[in-house]
């Protein structure tokens, strides 16, 4: 089977697969990504499409929608090379619009597409217990049901394709708005005296308690902005669920509000460390015109 | 000891109080609200002054800053008519302004003043299990203990005057806009096609699952609105809490389309609900222009 | 020529068309809408694909993408009944991602496409001095200029296909944020206790004082929200528009802080007023929580 | 008289008054920016209280409400040091809150006081033709009248002391989300491949083309942002207008998203630059997560 995208996330599901007796060829678009899984028995692709010729499944873990629409067409795109039958697992966050163009790119070339992009960021990625939102025939979910599993811990099947892509990018958006709540908490409790330590521990228990704060808030104390979730693909994630937003004709504050401070924490240079960063652009802007 | 606010919440604590053992005089703006204190044995008053009369202890428990001030001055104010030494417990939320000049004018009366709102809405407060935030001197809080500990199961005392005050708009801010983006995923949910039964499971469990989301998202599917906290109050809180934002110079914009958010849901008549009606408006705003 | 869409603006910009010479045959989706032109010496279609059959142009003045989707395609869609090298002039505001779509959808049909929305509402429609933002080829803007000089004063050629509906909903995106702005500044106004007509003076003049602005205060201290541009329509261009900025990674709070206002406005039943009906709803949110 | 704060608006001020036959005594927080008054034949004190003493008249002309505090309390405070019935003309914008405090302590000091902060940036102040908007009891307003029209060319009087603050404080609202709404128009014409410049000949002409906007989008196209009216001065004036929004109860959605665009761009280092450069931080945030 082929992997394209050796990244943080994805290296770490593909050595899985490997350990877990999958055959896997890998490919990644840096080269030098790939030698874990190498030093782990498996191969490494010049090409998607030489590392997607023969294989029974493809699984892509990429960046964006542009980053699996650069691996699907063209010359080494792998999906002119798949055999008729192959599965596709695509497992990059991209939200739905751009999971039901790959299903119809996948359809014209005879390939199975399932889209099943995973909740869980460098850990359970390494610990094989990623959480994987389905979207598909059922028939394929249940064929490629050993691939997730040996990948991570539950799989939700949640609809035809494009619904594993859209629940996706909705709980992102929760966890992105609820992220910059915790943030813009800390920055009003700085500002009004209060101690930021004590409120972590306020926030953390009790009605708001949700296990993603309890696990950024301390960051944001420390300011230890080592990225396990790049704050620029969650501004990516809160902008694709607010791209379906505007085009279905809603409108959500909250989230805008807090798609625009990432917005701003990336323009500001915190893009590459976490997403808890998201506290440093709020605590700059908090000092007022006059820098208080 | 005198308790002037027998609304939703102010029953069920002088309730408790009475039962356990204090003589509760109570007093409300609109009579009637008092029977159930009356029926445990406490009695009522015919002004804030009268209640508080001769009484060691006063607790406030009203819906606003206005309010607060209402029940303070003029001939049935109730600080003109304390004696020396008197304790107030200031257990509204009124944000860390008011509550220091709550703390000016009880000096100038000689009064002992400690900002002592609550967490928790309906059911801890008929239980007493409510948790306090009290800012104040440590020795009038050691004083009041016995009384906050008759209403509630935890007091964290945060520092001097304001500062219980403070923790609480920072906390109800959180609670606002995680609510307000809760609302926001739930209406993405229902756009995108997902189940949103389906999907209420998957953000209340792991990362976002939050006690508060979890008790609340079942009303947003149900569109059972019946009040245990009523939006037009979280909205006053989230707007207290920008308040104090703008004043200190912050800009906090996740909180502010959140409040925007309850703003907009009061103005369409959903101020009497419960604050998870935000969920309806956010609804109706998706359906669009075309009113798809 | 062929005219599609005979509503407010369809039936002012067609008669002007039949009155300098054009034969017009007009189609509009609920009848009755067509008198006017059937009175000036048109004549009536009962599909627009009888109404563009033969025809050498065709004009369509639509709600939105839907509804120029709705009379393309399908057996009565006029796309399939047009000859080679008829010229379709799309005056509706869809966006340019609708306007390429559109262009695609002409070119299959050997049918020459230009975008040309409009700016102005009622009053120079029906004087004929519309400005036209026009993208297209060159050639084919030179061809249609006579008709789009029979309806209005100004021509800008802003590009390729797509370009006059990008540079369309950037006008109206700015539109509507000024007027979300003027409408915010009287609210505040009020409150503040300023005198709102004194405002809307000085408002109106120096640095603040664009032409739209001066129209439209007036309405919003009076309350007369008879319609010249419904307030859905201009929630549906910012909407178009920030869909845009998402598709582009962009973010625009200033412009979303506007739409959310107006999905406020229209979700509270302003939809078919006046855009300037905005500052009803503001007014409302400004109660606050507590009515005042 | 006396002239507190020698900025780049107060020295121009200064100048004039001194021109037209006042005898001006000034002082600047930082010494060094009263050069030009003194060779104008002014003469500079050493603190507000040494300007005051013996005045007629004080004006003050200082960045926020910090910086007026600043100047009447205190030793050095010029409150203490006026003689009974001299007149403080206020031309901060400091909003109608900080103008009712200034009014109570003078008041308190025996001074008469009024609100006339001004409409215009620094070529207006050079040339006296800048416009007061005037809070205070009329007969004050008379009397200091010559002072103001060798400052400026039109005095609006609004009402009590207060009102000249609350008017300014709204018109630079509607100014900042002007521009903001400008520079996010130009930012998505950027995106969206239109001719930046041809977008601002089209936005400065017809409905949208108010004076602010034809005067500043030329600098956005140049980036040249050498500054008229410094951006950290403007997120300032909307800070202070949502700070009374919030006191009032009100939500003003558009003007809370312009607000965040101007903190953003302060805290990415643009806050001493033109208010234009609003556009700039936008830009940037447009690149999107990827960097487009």
């Amino acid at each position: 089977m082929a992997f394209l995208g050796l990244g943080a996330m994805g290296s770490r599901m593909a050595l899985n697969l490997q350990r877990k007796g999958f055959e896997v060829i890998g490919w990644n678009r840096t080269a030098g990504k790939g030698q874990p899984l190498a030093e782990a028995g498996g191969r490494l692709a010049g090409s998607p499409a030489e590392a997607a010729r023969g294989a029974d499944f493809v699984v892509t873990m990429l960046s964006d929608p542009a980053a699996v629409r650069g691996v699907t067409a063209g010359p080494e795109g792998f999906l002119g090379a798949c055999r008729s039958g192959t599965g596709w697992i695509e497992c990059s966050t991209i939200g739905p619009s751009a999971a039901r163009e790959m299903a119809e790119a996948a359809r014209a070339a005879k390939v199975a597409f399932i889209d099943a992009p995973v909740l869980g960021s460098l850990k359970p990625a390494a610990d094989g217990t990623l959480v994987f939102l389905v979207g598909g025939p059922a028939d394929e979910v249940t064929r490629v049901r050993p691939l997730l599993e040996a990948m991570g811990r539950t799989v939700h099947h949640l609809g035809p394709a494009g619904q594993g892509a859209a629940a996706k990018i909705v709980f992102n958006m929760l966890l992105g708005t609820m992220l910059a709540g915790l943030a813009e908490a800390l920055t009003l409790s700085e500002r009004l005296g209060l101690d930021r330590a004590r409120m972590v521990d306020l926030l953390g228990e009790g009605p708001t308690g949700a296990p993603f704060l309890r696990m950024k808030a301390p960051l944001m104390l420390t300011e230890d902005f080592t990225p396990a979730f790049q704050l620029k693909w969650l501004e990516k994630d809160l902008g694709l669920a607010l791209l379906d937003a505007y085009r279905l004709g809603a409108t959500l504050p909250a989230s805008e509000g807090a798609h625009t401070a990432y917005a701003a924490a990336r323009a500001s240079g915190h893009g590459d460390q976490d997403s808890a960063a998201v506290a440093a652009i709020l605590r700059e802007m908090a000092r007022g015109p006059a820098g208080a």
